[in-house]
């Protein structure tokens, strides 16, 4: 159980390449999402967790997170998860003093790359590396369950088509 | 992970008791529901358990349970099950082999008695107890998330209510 606050971005260009450090590849199955916040499945390498996530209250919200055996993990994103998957590579990208993740969208999702820094307080300054775009913290275009029902329509995404969108 | 068969019952009066051996308090929490099944916190005595529920076809669904740590639970339970938790004394009462379940539930819905008990294959054939009443195996009037619905409407509950309600 832990409180849980991130800021989203989009990124201005490719340059955080240069300064990457390693990448995972994820799979994340929306198990469900109700008023009060959602339930996900993620696949991580070998390994597999299922996470609860409470409600939004500004940019924190609570969050509970269980490691389940790999095996557990697939039979949830086949049977439970179907058609709510997201596919993307991780790459960690450290920036004075802080671990941002870069996340590049594969599958449906292809073409789309967010930027995401975890902080310790809502109200803590960071330096915002030259790559980073606009930030879409809250913006509920580029929550996952609006990515996933984008992904379903079939079209080619970028982040300036979900920008160009009705939020 | 195990596949559950389970079959749910009224009971027709309160001769369990004589053979009840003994009993649990049991609070459940329905984090959420969707298409594809439920996911569920709950809390047992000292312990906790968090549930992912697949879809049912037929009597059976898969189930996916894991053990979280008491405090978690009760976090869950006060702010992501907030509205949505049932009450209930689960008496352990065993006929000719099996163990049956009979819960009696508590807060808004008391007055509800529903006797389960989990079968290894879906054509096993079991002695009925004669306390047994009518089978209301996979009736939605008699799902958790329906019961919690009608605990919402303040009104008294017994089965006939329920029986008597639309499906």
């Amino acid at each position: 159980m832990r409180f849980e606050i991130e800021r989203k971005f989009l990124v201005a260009d490719g340059a955080w390449r240069a300064a990457a450090t390693g990448f995972r590849s994820l799979r994340d199955g929306l198990i469900g999402q109700f008023e009060a916040g959602k339930v996900r499945v993620r696949l991580d390498g070998g390994r597999a967790w299922l996470t609860v996530k409470g409600a939004r209250a500004g940019l924190s919200r609570t969050e509970f997170e269980y490691e389940v055996p790999r095996a557990h993990g697939e039979a949830m994103l086949a049977e439970v998860c179907v058609g709510r998957i997201l596919e993307k590579t991780r790459w960690c990208v450290p920036h004075e003093g802080l671990s941002w993740e870069v996340d590049v969208y594969g599958g449906t999702l292809a073409g789309l790359v967010l930027a995401e820094v975890e902080l310790e307080r809502e109200d803590q300054p960071f330096a915002r590396p030259a790559w980073l775009g606009q930030e879409v913290t809250g913006d509920p275009r580029f929550r996952q369950s609006a990515l996933l029902r984008l992904g379903e329509s079939g079209r080619p995404l970028s982040a300036e088509a979900i920008l160009a969108s009705a939020a």
